[in-house]
C-alpha cells in the first residue's frame, strides 16, 4: 500500500528537459521519447499523424509508431479516424489526446469556499462543484463530501482519475505534506479528510501552494501568449502570489514562494496573525478592506457589489489597499523585473478599482518605470484558477511521464 | 566590421539544455556534442580520457574523438601528457580544460572603485589590477588605462581574448546596450570608453549589472556546494542584488532583475535619487550609513575600521542599516523562498555588524521563519566578485558555446 499523499516537490517533478542535458540513459529513454510524442500531440495545431510526429520529433516512423501504439493501449491519444491527408499507401489518422483517458481530480480549500473539479487531459472541465461560507469546523467534511460527489460523476462519465491535488492557502511542509502555517485556515483534521479524498479516487493526491496553482493555471489557459515572467496576486482573505519566472513555476526551497501577503508594507503598522506588523494583508486582503470599510462582519463577496455602488468608503478603503499592493509589488517587480503582474483570486474581480493605485506607486517606485512597466490586469481565469491549476497538476504529472502512467495503470 | 559591444541578455544566452528538449537540427548537433563533451571535461574531478568522456556522454568513442581533436586545434582542451591508466593497447592520456587557450576580460566600473582581470579558461585570475577613488571625470580614462595594461600583459601571457564584459551598477538597455539609470555613476562617454576597450582587445563587449555577475561569480566559485537559490547582496552606496533561482541566474525581462536598493523599506521615508523615498539604499547604502554615523563627508573605506574600533554612532548606525536591510530581505524571501543570502561587495567585510540585524528582522517578519530560515552570511569573493563575474561570463559562453569559438578564432 502506497502513502497516499505526497507533497509535490520542485526536485522530484519529471522534467522533460533534464533527459536532454547529458546522455539518455537506457531505463529513460523510452519515457522520455514517450512524453516528447506525447507533447507534441498536445502542442500540435491539428492533429499530427504517425509521420508528421516523427518530423516534428525527429525519431523515426518506426519508433513513433511503437510508441503511439503504447500511448492507444493507455489511452493517453487516440486516432481521429479521419485520414488527415490524401496521398499514395496507407492513408494516416490524425492523433489527439483522448478525452477518456486519464483525467485529474482538483480541490481548493480556502477560508470562505471550496471547490472541486474533474479535467480531462484535454483540459476540459468534465465536474465542477463549488461550495461558499463553509469555513468553521464542517468545512473539511464537506470538502470530501463534494470530492465525492465529483468522483461520482467521473465515473459516469468512465473517466479514470489519476491523481488528486488539493490547493491550500498555505505553507506545506515539504517532508510530511502537512500545513505548517494556517493563520487563515483550521486545518485540523486535514490530513484525515485527504486520505479520504485518496480512497474515494483510489489516487495519491498532493497538496500545494493555491497561489502557485493559480499561477500555473493562467500560464496554461494563456498558452504562447501567456508573459515569459509574472507574478499572479491571490487575493483572498490573505494574499498569495504566484510566480511563473523564465516561462518555468517557481516554487522555492520548500514551495514556500509567494508569501506576498507578509511582505511587509508598513513597518511598525498593524499587527498580523503571523506576528509581524505592517504585512500586506491588514491592508489589502478582504478582510482588512472590510474592515477599513468600516463594516468588518460583513459578507467577504460583498466588496465589489459595494464599490460598483459608488460607497465613499468602500472606494478609499479599496485606494488605500491598491497603494498597498502597489508599494508591495513595486519592491517584487524591482528584484525580479517581470513583464506582468495579474490579479487573480478575489482581487480579479477587485481591478477595477486597484490597478490605478497600484500604477501609481510603481511609476514611483519602481526603477526603470519611465522607459517600461509591466502591465497590471486582472486574471483570466477569475476565481477558478487554483482549483484547475491543481487538477492541471496531476495531468502536467502524466503529460511529463507517460511512462509512469501506463505502468501504474490497472492492466484490462 | 561588427558592431563592438552587446548586451549579454538572457534570452540569447546558449543553453546546453535546448537541444534536448527536442530533435537536435543537423548544424546544431556538433555544436552541441562540442559543448558536452567540453562541459564534461570541466566538470571532471581527475583528467578523462577520450574513452571516460565516451562513457560520460553517452557519445561513440569515434565521436568523441573527432570532437576532442577539434576542441585541441581550438586550444579549448589540452593533452596532460600523462596516460590516465596502465592496461592493454594504446595508453590514454588525459583531457583538461587548455590554460593558454581563451581568456576573458573583466572589467568593474564602480563609484568608488575600478578593477580589471583577464581569467583563463580554468578560472585562473592570469591579470588583475584594480583602483581606488577615482569617480569623477577621468574615471572612464582611467579605465581604459587599466584595461590596456592588462591587455598588453594577457598577450606577454600568450593568452587570447575571446571577450570582453563589463559589470556596471544600474540598469542597461538591453536593446542598445546603453545605461539608462546611474543615479550614483558618471556614465558619460561611457560608450566611447567600451568601444575603446574593444579595440584593445579586439573583441567584442558586453555590459551587465554588476551584483548579477557577482552572484554568478559567487556560485561558480563554490560549484557543487553553492546553495540553489539564493539572494547576493552587492552592497556600495548603491545596493544591487544578484538572484540565483533553482541553479540558474535570474536576470528578469530587460535583465533589470535585483534592485533591492530601490525596494522601499520605510515608506514616506528619506527621499532618493531614484524618484522615489524610503527606498532601501537610504539606509544601509555606504553613504547612508557614513551619513547617519554623522561624517558624511569621510572615506567610503573607512566604516568597517571604525566599527571595529567600537565607535558607538558607527555600530548604531550599522545597526539601523542591518534593520532596514532585514526589512527588504523579508520581503524578498517571503516571495522567493531561498536557501541562502549572501553579503557582497562592501557589505561582505560589513557582515560582523549586519548579520544580527538583519536576522532579527527574518524571525519576526518571514513566514515559516520558526520552521526554517535561510542563511545569512558573507560572500566568499568579497569585492573581487562583480570583476571575477564579468570574466567569467565571458569564459562561460566559449564552454557553452565552444562551435562559436572554433568558427570565430583566427586561422594560424
Amino acid at each position: 500500500v502506497r502513502h497516499p499523499f505526497e507533497h509535490h516537490r520542485a526536485t522530484d517533478a519529471p522534467r522533460l528537459s533534464a533527459a536532454g542535458d547529458g546522455p539518455a540513459r537506457t531505463g529513460s529513454l523510452r519515457a522520455h521519447n514517450l512524453a516528447l510524442v506525447l507533447r507534441a500531440v498536445a502542442a500540435a495545431e491539428a492533429p499530427p499523424s504517425r509521420s508528421g510526429l516523427a518530423a516534428r520529433t525527429g525519431l523515426t516512423r518506426a519508433s513513433v509508431s511503437g510508441l503511439v501504439d503504447d500511448l492507444l493501449a493507455g489511452r493517453l491519444v487516440r486516432e481521429t479516424g479521419v485520414p488527415t491527408r490524401s496521398g499514395v499507401g496507407r492513408p494516416s489518422t490524425g492523433l489527439v489526446l483522448d478525452e477518456e483517458g486519464p483525467a485529474g481530480l482538483g480541490l481548493e480549500l480556502n477560508v470562505d469556499h471550496l471547490a472541486v473539479c474533474v479535467v480531462d487531459l484535454t483540459g476540459a472541465v468534465r465536474v465542477r462543484r463549488t461550495a461558499h461560507g463553509t469555513s468553521g469546523p464542517g468545512q473539511l467534511d464537506a470538502l470530501v463530501t463534494l470530492a465525492s460527489d465529483a468522483v461520482t460523476e467521473a465515473g459516469e462519465q468512465r473517466l479514470a482519475l489519476s491523481g488528486a491535488a488539493l490547493a491550500v492557502p498555505g505553507l506545506v511542509d515539504p517532508a510530511t505534506g502537512e500545513l505548517l502555517v494556517t493563520p487563515n485556515l483550521d486545518a485540523a483534521g486535514l490530513r484525515g479528510a485527504l486520505t479520504r479524498v485518496a480512497g474515494l479516487g483510489g489516487v495519491r493526491i498532493m497538496i500545494e501552494n493555491e497561489a502557485t496553482l493559480a499561477a500555473r493555471a493562467e500560464q496554461r489557459a494563456l498558452g504562447s501568449a501567456a508573459p515569459r515572467s509574472f507574478l499572479q496576486v491571490s487575493g483572498e482573505v490573505g494574499i498569495g502570489a504566484g510566480l511563473v519566472l523564465d516561462g518555468q513555476l517557481y516554487r522555492g526551497r520548500h514551495g514556500w514562494s509567494g508569501e506576498l501577503g507578509h511582505v511587509t508594507v508598513w513597518p511598525g503598522g498593524r499587527g498580523c496573525g503571523c506576528g509581524s506588523d505592517g504585512c500586506l494583508e491588514q491592508y489589502a486582503g478582504q478582510q482588512a478592506i472590510l474592515r477599513a470599510a468600516g463594516s468588518p462582519d460583513d459578507a467577504l463577496g460583498s466588496i465589489a457589489d459595494r464599490a460598483r455602488a459608488g460607497e465613499p468608503g468602500m472606494l478609499a478603503a479599496l485606494a488605500d489597499a491598491g497603494e498597498a499592493l502597489g508599494i508591495a509589488l513595486a519592491g517584487a517587480l524591482n528584484l525580479l523585473d517581470l513583464d506582468a503582474v495579474v490579479l487573480g483570486g478575489a482581487h480579479a474581480e477587485l481591478a477595477p478599482w486597484l490597478v490605478e493605485p497600484i500604477e501609481a506607486q510603481l511609476v514611483r517606485r519602481l526603477v526603470g518605470a519611465a522607459v517600461s512597466r509591466p502591465v497590471v490586469r486582472p486574471s483570466t481565469l477569475g476565481a477558478d484558477a487554483a482549483m484547475l491549476g491543481a487538477a492541471w497538476s496531476v495531468l502536467d504529472r502524466v503529460l511529463d511521464d507517460p511512462a509512469r502512467w501506463l505502468s501504474d495503470e490497472p492492466s484490462g
